[in-house]
Formats: C-alpha cells, structure tokens, sequence
C-alpha cells in the first residue's frame, strides 16, 4: 500500500454521520427554506413541495436534536410554533448551498452521462465483469 | 405567501437527485477515495473501511453511469481495471470535501446536541405536540 492510501478511518465515520443527514434530501430542503428565517409548521410545508405532515414532523425533529434547528412555542391562542436555524444550522448553509449549485450546473451534464451508459451494450444486457 | 417564500420548484428536483448520490456516503467515500488518483478494485475496496465487494461493485457502476468515473480495462493477463474521476467527477471534490470538513469541524458539537436532546423530558416519553 502507498502512502497516503490508508483507509479512511474516524473522520471518515464522522462524514459518514452527517452526509446521512445532510445528503437525505428533506433535511437538506427544510434547511435550505430555513435560511430565508423562522417559519411556522405550516409556512415551512407549503414551501417545501412534496413534503407530507408526517415528514416535516420527522424532519424538524431530527435536526431540532442535531442542534440545527430551533423550535420555539410563542405562548398565543393557538400557539405559535416557530422554527429557525441555529448558529450551527447557519454554518451549514454555505457548503450545502455549494453542493447544491454544484448539482444545478452539472444536472444537464449527469443526465447525458447517465442516457450515454444506459445506451451501451453491457448496460442493456448486464453480465458479470471482470473488478 | 411572503415574497421569496416560493416553493423551491425545477431546481430542487436536481438538487434531491444529485444528493441522493452524494449524500450516500458510499458514493462519496469512492468519489474522496479517488480523490487522490486512479486505482484498481482491490485496492478501492482496501482503502475504504467495512464496504462489502457487492456494494463497491455497484457503488462504481453507479458513479460511472452518472460520468463521474471511468472504468479502464487494460488488456494485461489477468486484465487490469483501473478506475478514475473524470473532469465531472473531480469538479464534485470541491463541494463534498467543504461538506465532509464540515461535518468533521461540528462532530463534536451535533454529538452534544444530540445528548442534550436525548437528555429532555418530551424525547424521552415523545407525545403528540402541537405542530
């Protein structure tokens, strides 16, 4: 083995960790419409296209636990809940907005990519291939 | 409806797409991996911890279908596959390594969160809460 190909070890773990949040694509579209400011339940959902009650739910908690989101209940009649990112769910924001143009410059590049491979011959009649 | 408080529409299809790839953390792992040049199977697989043959075998398929990576079959006996970033698949370093310093430089910090949360009265006995 050269140097510097050692397995990528506890980093590796940590990165692992976070891409399962930040590269599902809900947690990454609620923090995304978070970065506009603090929105009600509701607000969120509609701005979120596709997203279902029981989602949101899931998706708001889970990055409420992760420290990237806040939510805070103004004591009205109904009350009002409001969620907002943190200072850490802020930070998030600029390599995940990078990511993200990433995806929107190259999406025409990908898709092309993707109608070249399944023309190919192996691609249609997949058998095993040499590693 | 607030101004800028649109639906995010056409580009977030692409976005939900592209991090469906790179939010996987075996794709990324391989996309880091060749970072550092052109390898062959066995030693991709020796230098990403835990992945199975199956998994890296459809991981690399996957990536070359998206043209993110190429596969060389050298005619030597046995043949020799090599696998390396194309231009695409370099220009995704950039973004996923500002994602992975990210989630590297926070660990510590969602890990807390985390705790803390678990730590509350309503994660440890979850009831119906208002939206």
């Amino acid at each position: 083995m050269k140097p510097g190909k050692r397995p990528l070890s506890e980093n590796c773990q940590a990165v692992s960790e976070v891409l399962a949040r930040v590269g599902d694509k809900w947690p990454v579209l609620v923090v995304f419409t978070l970065g506009r400011g603090a929105m009600r339940f509701n607000e969120l959902k509609r701005s979120i296209d596709g997203i279902s009650q029981r989602m949101l739910t899931l998706t708001v908690r889970a990055l409420e636990r992760d420290g990237l989101v806040t939510r805070t209940v103004f004591p009205s009649i109904p009350p009002r809940v409001e969620y907002e990112l943190t200072q850490l769910g802020r930070s998030l924001l600029s390599p995940v907005s990078a990511l993200a143009g990433w995806a929107v410059d190259h999406r025409t590049a990908i898709d092309g990519a993707r109608k070249k491979f399944d023309a190919r011959d192996d691609a249609k009649s997949p058998k095993p291939r040499a590693a």
